[in-house]
């Protein structure tokens, strides 16, 4: 049976790249997209997760969530990176889709309940609707079988400042109620991140494989490919977003370290992800009897890229 | 001519060895000392650092300065590292003489205008008595010859969370307006003091070749290497304030890279040494047009304790 995956975005070019990977995945079942503000705002995100439920040929639902942070006030939308409309500015006609009437919350609390112990939780973005769901329904945290987040940076330099990373720094408290909740979190950050390139050669071969979706990928990707290139000087975009669904389809490709995990919401190290490794302690106790997160700290680049590339390659 | 240091101190066991270090070096003049509070309480440190100077057999004056933090409310001592009288339970007599009716900052002040460009600040505590005479006297950022401070960590763990290093904690705020002023800071943190062990087996030697003061520094550093011993399993103490005076010495024991510092003051993450590598620039500004700061990041260990022993094992 194909795994339950609702997937939290805010497309977000890398974001797409995430979405249609899982949808094209056979062992893979989307159960929903929920979208947040982030790299757009949420109604462009919302716009977005109904164009790319289309053309990845899914039935999911969208139901759109927070439009801000949960206590900071918000901090301006990515599209120096993404683009206008979040998908790198193709100007993709919008879907005939309506999005659900129930808030991403909502949606993630029913069908959580709906199907105990089999939903995994996809996050791409900033994490106030996973922490709104636990908000108004704790006991999801039992019954979710896993959430599996792009975010944050344990021992490598954040994108925002020294110490954050975009998803965490959006809204801090909201990573640290995910974080600190008993559930199974993994996180992979620009730590593994930033190990792994995505470039053209590859997302021209999955264009001549699968043309549509693929044209729609390649598309997408050169005005992000442009902001990386203008920024580090490489050739390619950092594989963020779809490193989960990687992360979903095979964890061996990773190497994790459990830890515990909280976000400072505060100053000049504001969204910064603290990491206190399994058998540490410190005078502070901020750290003491915390959940303990697998923090990915490797992965086996080629072979994830290979996995993106072959999957998207298949015509559905 | 001998360089002329003043030595900013809480002692403290690794103080001691610091200023033992020091004055037993030909090519280092001890000028003074000025105390904080710290590993003990300021005016422990004073009474210690009068034992100090006489046990050294130094003119160096004694000014004690600030007894709490600039902003934040004052932690606990550190009696559980270095004992209760700061110098491993040892109970040195008492020395007769006096400190100066000077305040420490004062005395950095009237020192530096005295030998302007000639003055090296070595700073072993939190930096309070360093941020009070800077804001006194700004201008003394410019005659000060070089400031040379152990605290803080830029890549590897604290030692009070797992971000922050006790100097640095114990005054964020201190600490973040000295690696921020316009003068030459090294920063000696954890990233290197965490790589060398002072062995008994040295510490002996020492005792052996210069049994005076070999001999306080044997029986001062039982109680810490005890503590450490309890809390890591190593055998031995880690090498942190006398790292100062070896890199005043001969910095070619150091590899340093510049870096722009602030100081986290806030919430969970605060005592940290935020590092912006020389290069790198981030979409927070907080790191922006500041001075560089040289952070020693490597060590030459076994170099570096020989530079001690040999000269701790002359007899003067």
């Amino acid at each position: 049976m194909a795994r339950k995956l609702i997937i939290d975005t805010d497309p977000g070019v890398d974001d797409a790249m995430a979405i249609l990977f899982a949808m094209q995945s056979p062992q893979l079942d989307v159960i929903g997209l929920t979208t947040t503000f982030g790299n757009v705002c949420v109604e462009r995100a919302t716009e977005n997760a109904l164009i790319l439920a289309e053309l990845g040929n899914s039935t999911a639902p969208v139901a759109q969530g927070v439009s801000v942070p949960l206590q900071m006030p918000p901090k301006p939308h990515a599209e120096a990176v993404h683009g206008d409309d979040g998908l790198g500015n193709i100007h993709w006609p919008a879907s005939q889709r309506k999005p659900l009437s129930l808030s991403a919350a909502e949606f993630i609390i029913e069908q959580v309940r709906t199907n105990p112990g089999q939903v995994t939780l996809i996050a791409l973005g900033p994490l106030g609707n996973l922490a709104q769901a636990l908000t108004l329904d704790p006991q999801i945290a039992d019954l979710v079988d896993e959430v599996i987040l792009m975010g944050g940076a344990a021992q490598t330099f954040g994108n925002m400042s020294p110490v954050a990373e975009a998803n965490i720094f959006n809204d801090p408290h909201a990573a640290d109620q995910v974080f600190t909740a008993p559930w199974k979190v993994t996180m992979i950050g620009l730590d593994v991140t930033h190990q792994v390139l995505l470039t053209n050669t590859r997302l021209m071969r999955i264009q001549q494989n699968n043309p549509k979706i693929g044209d729609f990928l390649y598309r997408s990707a050169q005005f992000y490919i442009d902001f990386y290139r203008n920024l580090h000087g490489v050739d390619g975009c950092y594989f963020h977003d779809a490193s989960t669904i990687a992360y979903a389809l095979d964890p061996s490709l990773f190497k994790v370290e459990p830890a515990a995990i909280r976000v400072a919401c505060e100053g000049i190290a504001s969204g910064q992800t603290i990491v206190c490794p399994k058998g540490m302690s410190f005078p502070e106790p901020h750290w003491d009897n915390l959940p303990l997160v697998d923090v990915c700290m490797q992965v086996d680049s080629e072979r994830m890229l290979d996995l993106f590339e072959q999957t998207l390659s298949q015509t559905q």
